[in-house]
């Protein structure tokens, strides 16, 4: 189904319910835009990643170098063509301690697509 | 003190501090820019509010219609020149059953002060 019919409410609902199931992957395929731009607070190669292929490579470098042991997900909260999501991680970095990560996401909605997810780092 | 030289990690902190013990509008006038826009989700008079002296009567009329129990602060989260922070509002509308509300606000700052904030409803 094209997403474009759809209000930047129900994207948003639509989007957190498949993370809410830990589908974050199909999330990502249904609603990223082919131009998506995924912007982490970290400077760095990560920092800007633009397009769908290399937003999946970014993807699967974060699942190789980290083992997730829960994800909990709340929202999504809305504004306009933007809205938010919180994700508390429990997650062992490779190498590393297990530890948990509080962060959230922005998102920007532009013709039923997502053209920008922009993460914030919790301290 | 002067904000200016408060990188905007110190500035999410101090802020958000000052939100947690309960003291939104010492926050906002240590914080904000005598050009604050301030920002709701929904359409009408109060959809956006520019300058110190608006917000503040916002701020004013807010607190005359919600009776509020308890607010939980959560945050900051922190990215380039914007942070995020989330309000669990446990408050009485005028007229209205008590109710819980989740938001987040999203802060812009330039040279050391907020000069947009921006409230995200969750549903």
């Amino acid at each position: 189904m094209s997403t474009e019919t759809m209000s930047v409410q129900e994207i948003a609902t639509a989007f957190t319910a498949l993370c809410k199931e830990g589908k974050f992957e199909d999330a990502g395929h249904r609603f990223w835009s082919d131009d998506i731009v995924s912007c982490e607070p970290n400077p760095g190669d990560m920092s800007e990643v633009k397009g769908r292929a290399a937003v999946d490579a970014k993807g699967a470098w974060w699942y190789a170098n980290n083992e997730v042991h829960g994800v909990k997900v709340e929202g999504p909260y809305v504004h306009g063509h933007q809205f938010v999501v919180r994700f508390t991680m429990d997650i062992t970095p490779k190498g590393e301690a297990r530890a948990s990560f509080d962060e959230v996401g922005v998102y920007t909605v532009q013709a039923g697509k997502i053209v920008e997810e922009r993460f914030f780092y919790g301290s």
